[in-house]
């Protein structure tokens, strides 16, 4: 008997491994930040003598979810602003407000309860762009998430700094500062083509490949932006970045809408992650993404929630569930991107595309233990016939009960475990009320 | 002061009367199975003397969700068949199962279960089109929840009758087994255009008009169906069903995709109400409804799950969510079908399309107590600075925390009153099992 710090076993293992082995009565055993077997419960449980033992009747235990493309601390301005056209939506609501609001400690904060949100739906990776992130490293890493994250970089000045050449010295040092850490990955983060230059894109490209981090680009979120990219470089937006060696498998392109056949094709030879962000893309109105197109063409295509003033909410299972859904639709034929391939998506590519297919992902031995339960004695996800179809059409982010990251349990019951709760929402609500005051005033 | 049962107080009252009137620390105040008074929360105290009172920092008060086209028994086949063509779905594995299944039993068991779904949903009313609807209602009445009820009436024989004669008849008992009851409002259901012989259809709409009550119709579901009409009939489908004098405010027409814009004329000079279900629709393909164009021409469109094998659940917050984002992508415009607007359709709408729009849909002095109480304190509905943004865009079926129908409290902190939950999911895995070792011996 080898003694283990977890076992952890439901009704169901969803392994999500290469052949989506689908473990009934199975469990997990935890060893430090690793998994070190998976197999049915009654076999993990003569092998190995657990610290600790989690296992509830109906339940389902899956890779973490990953979130592949965010601004975290955006939910902050959730509702601040809806129904409204992309560019005054922009314009007039959200970059005033961060101009008056981003700093350090706004982002600690707003980021703190981002990660809340996500964990407790399941998402124990996520992906972002957006400033002060050694603020949003410290608040992830205290509340014991995983993230790849990177500081915007453009050619005009924010809050968070004045010319290219200052962005990209953030860059660098914020790489600097998180390389190796067991949690956070640095990634390079040029905002997108429209709003930076091809010299600011390749000193970006260069700085990742230096220190060998991802890249994380908005690409072709509208159709304004795949003009803009035409008239200036005589190229469509995935042209150009492949003009300029900009694109491997390194790269993690969020949006992905207005781009066709061609480009498609360079995406998928050059192995580029996709993060695709349905509910953001369908409240914007910016138009429908070409995923299947992508998907037939080989693109490992992912789930970003977008920022929470877009969509409204961080939430991974709502964004499987409506773009499994929408993409039948709009492809007319409902045997597309079916149950298996939307968690897959949501899971191990997820991983793929942020470079961490080796680490998390999938429940296999010697990965991560990145791990979440799921509850099945609810009304809406009873009877049970399938539970893949169960998890992706039916579930709700509130059916997620327990949340291992890492090897630690930082939800379990539904409540956090490394943070308390109320005092997150807290600081929220007085934060928001500052924020209200002041756009009642401008607004007199 | 006047004695009252309840008060029950929220940060936010949503009225949705004429003016969407919102108010804020407001308060409803119940007698019997009527609200009495609807005003700020310190007056209401001022004025009546509660038996009980209900009232929770942080919580929206709103009139009851109503869910205008379901096949509620359907839920214990949600995830039975799912990522398959419409026809395949629809007659190698919902029809069996039906024809295998279907009994009073099964009926009252089944109804129990979605009724529990949609109450903690915050679903308050409900239009069913199914078998056996005296079980249906049997159950609805017991768990305390409002319905319209109507035995679907078909031309080729089900396990429910063998002639439309014997339909006919049985939907003539029903209404008299159920007309004049406080809760259930029966109806006629004859199945749509393709299933019922022009005959049939007429005959529905004498016995609606004999007792004065709605008719419940699937419409241009599917292009097929459109197709179909067109060679039976040489008329699209509302332009037969007008030319028998079908259509009026007494209909509610489930779908209504494939319908152009004479239709749609059609439909609003002759005030039909139209049920939009979104997310059954994207998942079986069927193509994308008209709404916005429906809405610009007068329809008055509300929300309907359809049953849960095809959606796969019965939750009106998430076809609201669902539907407000769609709608503005496939328009190109993000300001169409707004918050206000959606959370209107969800409610006062559906209590209209219904013919109970005089009874419910609204948190007004003088109609039946039909209220929801959804709680903000969560991570994902954190800031507030819109409400409906926040209920549209954001909150869960599991964000409701207390539903009252009809001045009788079914739902408190999100556990049922009136009915044993526990046994209502055991009974449904139990009846689970049967069907499972059935698919079993016929699979192999």
């Amino acid at each position: 008997m080898q003694n283990v710090d977890y076992i952890i076993g439901g009704d169901y293992v969803l392994t999500m491994d290469e052949n989506l082995t689908v473990i009934e009565n199975g469990a997990v055993a935890i060893k430090g930040n690793k998994i070190i077997d998976v197999g049915v419960y009654s076999e993990i449980y003569k092998k190995y003598n657990p610290e600790k033992e989690i296992r509830r009747e109906g339940s389902v235990i899956l890779p973490g979810l990953i979130n592949t493309h965010t601004h975290a601390a955006m939910v902050y301005f959730r509702g601040i602003a809806d129904d409204l056209p992309l560019k005054i939506w922009l314009e007039n609501h959200i970059w005033p407000a961060e101009n008056k609001w981003l700093s350090p400690e706004f982002i600690y904060d707003a980021v703190e309860l981002a990660c809340l949100e996500m964990l407790k739906g399941g998402v124990t990776t996520y992906n972002d762009m957006y400033f002060f992130e050694d603020a949003a490293g410290e608040t992830t890493k205290k509340v014991g998430m995983r993230a790849v994250l990177g500081t915007g970089i453009l050619d005009f000045p924010t809050v968070s700094a004045r010319t290219p050449d200052e962005y990209l010295e953030n860059a660098r040092s914020f790489v600097n500062n998180w390389k190796g850490d067991e949690l956070i990955t640095p990634c390079i983060a040029p905002h997108a083509i429209y709003s930076c230059s091809t010299e600011t894109l390749e000193k970006s490209r260069a700085i990742a490949e230096k220190f060998n981090v991802p890249l994380h680009i908005h690409l072709s979120e509208t159709q304004w932006e795949a003009g803009e990219v035409k008239i200036k470089h005589n190229k469509k937006p995935v042209e150009y970045l492949e003009s300029l060696g900009f694109l491997d498998e390194k790269v993690l392109a969020a949006h992905c809408i207005w781009i066709d056949d061609d480009e498609i094709e360079i995406l998928a030879r050059r192995k580029v992650g996709v993060s695709h962000c349905m509910e953001s893309n369908l409240k914007l109105a910016s138009g429908f993404a070409p995923v299947v197109t992508m998907l037939m063409a080989g693109v490992k295509v992912t789930f970003g929630t977008d920022g929470a003033a877009s969509n409204n909410d961080l939430n991974i299972l709502s964004e499987m569930s409506t773009t499994a859904k929408v993409h039948k639709a709009l492809s007319n034929n409902p045997t597309v991107l079916d149950a298996k391939k939307a968690l897959l998506m949501g899971t191990r590519w997820g991983a793929d595309v942020l470079g961490l297919g080796d680490k998390i992902g999938s429940l296999e031995k010697g990965k991560l233990a990145d791990i979440v339960m799921l509850d099945l004695n609810k009304p809406h996800l009873t009877p049970v016939y399938d539970v893949y179809s169960h998890i992706v059409y039916a579930a709700m982010a509130s059916d997620i009960e327990t949340v291992m990251v890492n090897g630690k349990l930082v939800i379990d019951n539904r409540k956090l475990l490394t943070g308390d709760e109320a005092e997150i929402l807290y600081k929220a609500v007085r934060w928001a009320e500052k924020i209200k005051r002041h756009l009642l005033k401008i607004n007199l």
